[in-house]
């Protein structure tokens, strides 16, 4: 039998992770997550995978297996189910009050099971079995998928090797031994903090930096950090209830997921160390601790709404401190220095993990991901979860621990590696890519038309009016010709005019093209011979 | 006699700087710069300050004076002199060959003085003496800015206390010294990094690691910096050299800058170490340098099209190597990361500042900025070039020393600070902001019309036209309803035209509006009330 692992995105870019393991009859998906859009994807709120190859391929029983609880392996999940209600997801439970929560969002109710750390469970030819690792989020594993007398995976979601952390479980470090000495023939695994040396940080080693600031601080405490990092905020709390400081949590994703944090014993917060907003004007400045989302700088955010005066009475006021517990996911550069600036300006101030050790990586570095190839000895490595520098040096590393280039798998988004009888046969091309979510117009589009919502703004739009009557000859009172997006002087207008009513003449000498189209190549050479510029063009013919 | 300085440009911000200092009839401008784009700006290529404020000081005789020839202090120049064609511009001579290359650009003559190290030039009431300085360009100068009998400022502009620069001057420190024994009533200056901790780096400490990897390297070194950091440039020829490596140079900027520092004698190269792109096939890999324009991720830029295999004969190989000899400017990321996961891609691989020391900065950091402080004893301490947490955080670092809160100005671009006897008299908010340039449509616009070009992109177009003829009935058949940026289903569009056609009858119930204001009113509507969408709206009437 051929067994078969694709990547409908995750591998060659960050976010977005799904990956389909196949035999004959069945499909194990793992994962479904979505990838944020950048500052210039105009109006859209998302992307997400393309699902189209699940059409290929089905008659083919799916199960979708969630590795962990962040956005970019769950966040598409509803989308999928939209399309594809009859896919079972299989999670650990407090992955499962995560991704409830968001179908709630949509309506959606979901077939599930639930899976036990270390449990094998089946589909169909498969045997999955979770084992529960360290990562920035509780309640993340790795997934043994057996093959009975064909194969057996690795698949090494976001992980770290951290044999300190606070609330989560420490790396399972014997348990992966038992894996390696049983013998694994293809490792797919995490990438995406490859490129910095040594090993990640244990989670423990952010709480004296913290505890620094608590102890030095007169005056107000702003934390934030990835909502989803309730080990980090248990952190903070116990922090602040050392120093006697009360607790304020705002903004709706942290609380649902510290909701679900103490709904599983992850994070302990007395209830009567909560203040709510109002009742902080009650308490002494150095007596308050405000956690809030925000760490990305995302618009609707509480930190971002507060930096700009726009949270209900929360003004930053002197002796404000903020403290960003995380790190800049690449491309929110700019609107976390707004954010900055507008704090500095309003006389509070910025700690970040530039200034201070308040943050360390929920990701595998360089020695983290050698280790682990070095406990798994697999037969095939395939890196993920990264972009193209991130999965090469990741083989640049297997390389440098001996493995042979036909061991070594560069995977993308968008192939399939077809193995047999636990060779790799044939990597295959499947459809793939990025669809972006446009949530008001509830529109699902491809590159092709967010390229063309850019050339809108870049380029601009020209609209010619004819309002001339069929066949009859068309005269220079009947265009109209407005723009948007830039100006066109009027004798511009005029110009172009002139031009577009040689049609009559053109056509009587034997062309053959209706007015829309004359229009159009008029129209483009025009701006491109005096601009260098292609605006949209819009040809309205009103006695069409 | 009142003196001000005011900032059009470069205080609260990074880029676009200038400043202007006024007597009763004469103004000292200094710099003119520009500030890039962000990647979200649509279309457009620059962004230059509002020059209006000279309209307003229209009769005093203006002298605009040139720290160094950085985009963000020349950048502007031809903008400016394009409306105020009688400024004088006052220069070092290497400077202004920079400038003069980009004036030659828009075909403006320009009149001229050069200054020289040290040497006092006088412009009515004023006298201000150049003193060279260390930065990451040759001919950068501090500005000291005398009004004999009333006040005595020092422009610095900016700077890094360098001690060991390869080709620039040392600072000039016991020049210095002497400044601050003759006394400076008012210290304006640079704040860019001054988040750093402790001293910025001197130039020549990236000479040992720049070495280490072209005696490592085994294949092709291809390198890029910014293009007129002609000392870095200086500092890789001479390893190249000596490893034996022929020398290939591409990218406009990059051969303007080096063919200005020849000229002045600060970059030595041996024209037969020099190849052109042609003559790179005949030599081993190993006996190859390529010094290329991109280290900003530049579109248009040598490294970007090679990494896009789109220059040339030139494709990235394995065993290529490309050194990145430079900071990422923030909103830069995006694209230098796509560059750098491009070439990956294709087998080569890269060296960033954050893999090895191979860049320092050429702005002062935190202690750099303290001991100028030391140094000068200024009165007071006005924080310029750089955001508001920078000129915050300079503002801290006097407070440190001791500096008393009204001896410290935190001065933003659109104010004008006011000077009798000595002491700050009034800050008085003067015009001020940016000016977007697209360089196409020859278009010089303010954030308004930008943020309509954005609001294309993200919410769309809606076009109607109406038909029918004036004051007659509107028809459902008179109405076209186009959109662009977003589709709209066949019964939506429906249902507003019926809402549209209702206009005949409230005009009848004695509603006074045109065709045109009402339809507005009811196309916004109905997209807020559908979608939560605020589309651009353009209503034509083809009977008006």
């Amino acid at each position: 039998m051929k067994i078969s692992v694709s990547s409908l995105g995750g591998a060659g870019e960050i976010g977005m992770n799904m990956y389909i393991y196949e035999t004959d009859r069945y499909a194990v998906i793992v994962d479904c997550g979505v990838k944020f859009t950048n500052i210039d994807d105009p109006g859209l709120d998302l992307i997400i995978p393309n699902f189209s190859y699940l059409e290929i391929i089905k008659e083919k029983e799916k199960l979708l297996v969630v590795t962990h609880g962040h956005e970019d392996h769950i966040g598409a999940i509803s989308f999928l189910l939209k399309s594809h209600p009859e896919i079972i997801i299989a999670s650990n439970r407090y992955t499962y009050d995560l991704i409830e929560k968001k179908l709630k969002e949509y309506n959606i109710n979901a077939d599930k099971v639930y899976y036990d750390d270390f449990k094998p469970f089946e589909w169909g030819d498969f045997e999955v079995t979770p084992y529960p690792i360290s990562h920035s989020i509780h309640g993340a594993y790795g997934l043994k998928i057996k093959i009975e007398n064909h194969m057996s995976f690795f698949h090494m979601s976001d992980y770290k090797i951290d044999l300190s952390p606070v609330t989560s479980c420490p790396f399972p470090i014997n348990e992966f031994i038992k894996i390696g000495e049983e013998g694994i023939d293809c490792l797919l695994a995490d990438s995406t903090n490859v490129l910095k040396k040594g090993f990640t940080k244990g989670e423990k080693q952010v709480v004296e930096s913290i505890d620094n600031i608590f102890k030095n601080h007169k005056g107000r405490i702003f934390f934030t950090t990835f909502a989803s990092n309730t080990e980090r905020i248990h952190t903070v709390i116990n922090i602040a209830e050392n120093y006697g400081r009360k607790i304020v949590c705002e903004g709706s994703s942290l609380l649902k997921n510290i909701d679900t944090a103490r709904k599983y014993g992850k994070l302990k917060l007395d209830d009567s160390n909560i203040l709510s907003r109002k009742q902080m004007e009650k308490y002494d400045e150095d007596k308050l601790l405000f956690i809030a989302t925000g760490s990305q700088g995302e618009k609707a955010s509480v930190i971002s709404k507060i930096s700009e005066d726009d949270y209900s009475n929360i003004k930053v006021r002197k002796n404000d401190l903020f403290i960003f517990s995380s790190r800049i996911i690449p491309g929110n550069e700019h609107r976390i220095n707004e954010i900055v600036n507008n704090i500095y300006a309003k006389g509070g101030r910025v700690i970040t993990a530039d200034d201070a050790s308040i943050h360390v990586s929920g990701h595998a570095a360089m020695e983290d991901c050698r280790l682990l190839l070095n406990i798994l000895k697999p037969n095939y490595v395939v890196p993920i979860h990264g972009e193209v520098k991130h999965l090469i040096t990741h083989i640049d590393m297997a390389k440098s621990q001996g493995y042979k280039e036909e061991n070594i798998i560069f995977f993308l988004a968008g192939q399939k590696l077809i193995f047999e009888n636990k060779k790799l046969q044939e990597v295959e091309e499947i459809p793939a890519g990025k669809m972006y979510v446009d949530l008001n117009m509830n529109e699902i589009m491809d590159i092709e038309r967010v390229k063309l919502r850019k050339k809108l703004a870049i380029n601009g739009i020209v609209m010619v009016v004819n309002t001339a009557e069929k066949n009859k000859t068309i005269e220079e009172n009947n265009l109209i010709i407005e723009t948007e997006g830039f100006l066109l002087k009027e004798e511009y207008i005029h110009e172009l005019k002139l031009s577009l009513i040689n049609y009559n003449e053109d056509k009587t000498n034997g062309q053959d093209l209706a007015f829309k189209e004359y229009a159009e190549i008029i129209v483009k050479k025009f701006f491109k011979k005096k601009f260098m510029k292609k605006p949209i063009i819009k040809i309205i013919n009103t006695s069409a």
